[in-house]
C-alpha cells in the first residue's frame, strides 16, 4: 500500500482542476481547503491511504477509529466543471513517501484529465502586518500571471517543503500546469510544538483562490474565527509586552516568556 | 522478508477472531495477550517475521539465540470458534513497517474468514484511580455498544501510536469489523527508559476482553502481580513524599528525584 | 520514481566523460562544475529526478516553482569528444538514495559508452595556507597518476560521503576508471548550518581539471569571487582577533564568537 | 543493489562452514575474523556490495578509492572442508538493510550447502577482569555444547545488536545450525565515538572458535597487541586513579575525567 487511492463511488471528471490543501505550518492549506469543501458541500468520492502516512489511528467524538489518511472531495461548478479537492488529517513523513503519495495523487488526477493544479501553503515571516499577503509561484508565467490578477504577489526565492509544494513540481515535471498560494502568517507554535491554526492567512489565500476557481462562499464564518484569534494573539502580544517592561525595570531576563 | 507468516503447523480457523496484543506503552497488549494464550493454553501455529523488526536477536534463558518475531497461536472456545492471537516481542520501528507487518498479519486473517478483530493498548493518564477505566474504540457503533456493555467507556478523540491501533484501522478500511480497548495506566518508565508493565492495567483490560470473547481464565495469577506492583508503587510513592517534605524544610530542590 | 533520467532532447555521446559536481561542503564540487557548464555553454539535454531527493520545490527569481533535481549538460571538445556534467541543487538524503540516484546516472553513462569519470569534493582542513592544496583518489594508479601530473598530490587515507565519491566507488565497482579532486577548505558555516561557498577551493580545483579534461576556461570571473571571498574571510579573522585581544585582557571568555 | 554478491573467480564450497565478523562493538568480530583470514592465508572470491551501506567510498594507502563493502576469503582445512569468512569494512544502517545484506550471504551459503555458520561479537561489561570471559549462544542445544566444551560459557538472556548475530537468528529461521560467541569487553570509546578495538577479547573469542574450526593459527601476533593495549589501558586507569585522588583531595569532583 504505497500509496492507494479508494474510489468510494463512480466520478467522470469534466474539465478538472485539483486543489491541494495538506496539514502543514499553521494549518493554512487544509484550513482553506477544509472550508471551501464545506462550504461548497463538495462530495467525498475517495480516500487516499499510504503505509508512508505516520502509523496513528484517529479517534473521531462518535468513538470510532480510523486510520490517517486523505479524502478527494467533488464539485461541480456553474459551467459543469469539476474541481477536485485533496484534504486530509496527514502528510507522509519521509522524502519516498511524500513523493509517492503527492505522486499517486496527481497521477490519478492526470489520468482524468486534470488541467490545472492549485495548492495552498504558508510563508512564515517576522513581518508586523494588519492584513497578511498572498505569495505565488507557479509553473508557468501564465498561471503566475493569473494569480498576480487575483491580488497575489509573486515570490522570487524560496523553497516550499512538504506535499503542498511537492505535488505543483511534480505537475510541472508531467507538463500540467500549477500554481501554490502563500499566505504571510507568524506561525506561531503552542508550547507542545503544534502550530497554531491561522484563519487570518486562510482568508487571505482564500480571497485569490475563490477568485481563481471563479466560485463564491460565505467568509463570514471564516471572518468570525479570524477575530477571535485575532483577539487571542492581542491578548498574548500586551502580555508579552508588560512582562518585558516589568522585567526591563527589574533588571531581570524575562527567560519564560518564550 | 517484508513480512512473512511461516505456517509451523496446518490450521484451517472456524469462525476466526483475531486478538492483537503487541509490546507498547506499559506492556498492556503483550501482558494481556500473553496471559490469555497462558491461560487457554492456547497453541502456537504460526511465526511472524519482518525485516522491518529492529536487527536484533535474542538470547533464551536455555541459551538458544532467535530473531525478534511475533507468533500466531489459536485456541477453539466451547462452541468450536477458533481466536487467533497475535503476540511477540517486537513491533516494527518505521511507519511503511509497522504498516507491513500489520497488514500481513490482518491479510492473512482475513484470507481465514475473519470475522472480528480485537487489540489492546494503554491510555496514559495522570488522573489518579484506585481502578484503572478502560476504554474503546471501534470500526462500528455495534461493536463499541459491545465494548460498553462489557464495562468499557467509549472514547470521543485521540490517537493511538503503534500496531495495536493500526490493525484496527486497517481492518476499517478493509471492512472488518475490530475494536481497540485502552487500559489506563500512569505509564511509569525505569531510568534506561523500558517501561515498567502494568499488570493492574492488563486486569482490566481482560475483564472487558474476556466477557467480549466469551471465555473464562482465571485471574488470580495476574492478580498477584498487580497487588505486588500496586505495593512497589506505593513504596516508590511513599519515598517521593518523604523526600519533598525534607527537601521542602531544607529548602532544597529535589532534584535526583525524577 | 526511484531515479529517472528525463532525456530532453536526443543526444548520442561520442568518447564519453562524465564530470560530477553535486552540492555538498563548501560547494566546492558544485561551484566548479557550474562554472565550467557555464564557460563553456554546455547545453542541457536532461534532467535527474527522484523520490530520494529531499520533498522540497524551489522558487527561482522568474516566479516559477521546480523540484530539486539534477541536471545534465553535454559539451564537445575540439577532438570531438563529448563530455556530460551532473550538476544539480540536491543530493539523495539516505544511503538507499544517494546509491540510487548515483548508480541510475553512471548506468546511464555505461550505456553510452563512458570512458572517464571525474568529480569534485571537499577535504576540510584546519591547516593554513595562502593556496589551497588539490588532492586525489582514483580507481587505478593511471589515473591517480594523470592527476598527479596535473597537480594534485595523492591521499592515502580518509573517507569521502555523499554522491560526488559514491560515484567514483559505483564506477571502480563497474570497471569504469575515475578519479576525484578534492580542493582543500577550512569548511565555514553560517550559523544558519549553510556552508559558506569556497570560490578559491573551486579555482584550484579546476586549474587540475580542465588540464585533464583537455579544455580552457577564463579563470578571472572565478578569480574575482574568490578575491571577494578571500576579503571577507580575512575580514572576519581579523575581527575574531580582536574580539579575542579585547577577552583576554577584560578575562571573560569571547562566548559569542563562533 | 539491495545486496549484491560479486563473485570474483568460480569457487565451489565443500562441507561448508561459513565464518562472521563485521565491524562492530569494540571491533571483536571484525578483528578476530581479519586475523584468521590473514593467518591461514585466505583466498578472497568474493565482494558484497549494498545500497544499504552507508554512503562513503574509502581511500586506502595507495591511494585508490572504493565503496565499503564486505568480503567472502575461502580456506581449505587439512580435511578438505572450505571456512568462508565475511568480513568487511561496513554493516548497514537501517533495521532493512541489515535484514537484506545478512539474508543475502546467508542465502548464497545456503544454496552452496552451508552445513555451520559462527559469528564473533561483543559484551559489553563492567566487571573486572584479568582474562575476558567468552560467552556463547547458540540455534541448538548442540551447538551451544560444543562451544561449552571449548572454554565458552552459556549465555541465558540479553540481545545482540548488529549483523554478527542477526545472521544467526536468520540461520535459526532456515534451519541452519548457528553459534554466537561473544567476548567481555569494556567497550572503550574515543572522545570522538569510535571505539576502541580490544585484541585482548578477540584473542580470547579466537581460542575458542579456533578450536571449533578446528584449525591452528600463531596467536603470538595477536598477543602482541593485546599486551600493547592492555599497558595503554594501565596507564589510562593509572591517570585517573590519581586525578580522582587529587579530586577528593581537594574537594571538586573531577568533570573532565569520562
Amino acid at each position: 500500500m504505497n500509496a492507494e487511492i479508494k474510489i468510494l463511488k463512480p466520478f467522470t471528471p469534466n474539465e478538472l482542476t485539483l486543489v491541494v490543501g495538506l496539514p502543514g505550518m499553521a494549518y493554512i492549506g487544509k484550513l482553506s481547503v477544509d472550508y471551501l469543501i464545506q462550504q461548497l458541500k463538495a462530495d467525498l468520492f475517495g480516500e487516499v491511504y499510504s503505509m508512508h502516512f505516520p502509523p496513528y489511528v484517529i479517534i473521531k467524538e462518535d468513538g470510532l477509529v480510523e486510520l490517517l489518511r486523505n479524502e478527494l472531495h467533488s464539485f461541480k461548478d456553474e459551467a459543469g466543471r469539476d474541481i477536485v479537492f485533496l484534504s486530509g488529517n496527514s502528510q507522509a513523513f519521509s522524502p519516498e513517501g511524500q513523493y509517492s503519495v503527492s505522486e499517486a495523487v496527481l497521477d490519478w488526477a492526470i489520468e482524468n484529465g486534470v488541467k490545472r493544479v492549485y495548492s495552498v501553503a504558508a510563508l512564515v515571516t517576522e513581518r508586523q502586518f494588519d492584513v497578511p499577503k498572498v505569495f505565488a509561484t507557479a509553473t508557468s508565467a501564465a498561471l503566475l500571471e493569473e494569480a498576480k490578477s487575483r491580488g497575489a504577489e509573486a515570490l522570487d526565492h524560496g523553497l516550499i517543503g512538504g506535499e503542498n509544494g511537492l505535488i505543483i513540481g511534480l505537475a510541472r515535471k508531467k507538463n500540467v500546469e500549477a500554481a501554490c498560494l502563500l499566505a504571510e502568517t507568524h506561525g506561531y507554535q503552542a508550547p507542545t510544538g503544534e502550530y497554531v491554526i491561522d484563519p487570518r492567512a486562510a482568508k487571505a489565500a482564500l480571497n485569490v483562490l475563490t477568485q481563481i476557481l471563479g466560485v463564491e462562499v460565505d467568509m463570514e464564518p471564516m471572518e468570525k474565527q479570524a477575530i477571535e484569534m485575532d483577539e487571542a494573539f492581542a491578548k498574548m502580544a500586551e502580555i508579552e509586552r508588560r512582562v518585558r517592561e516589568e522585567m526591563t525595570q527589574s533588571g531581570k531576563k524575562p527567560s519564560y516568556v518564550t
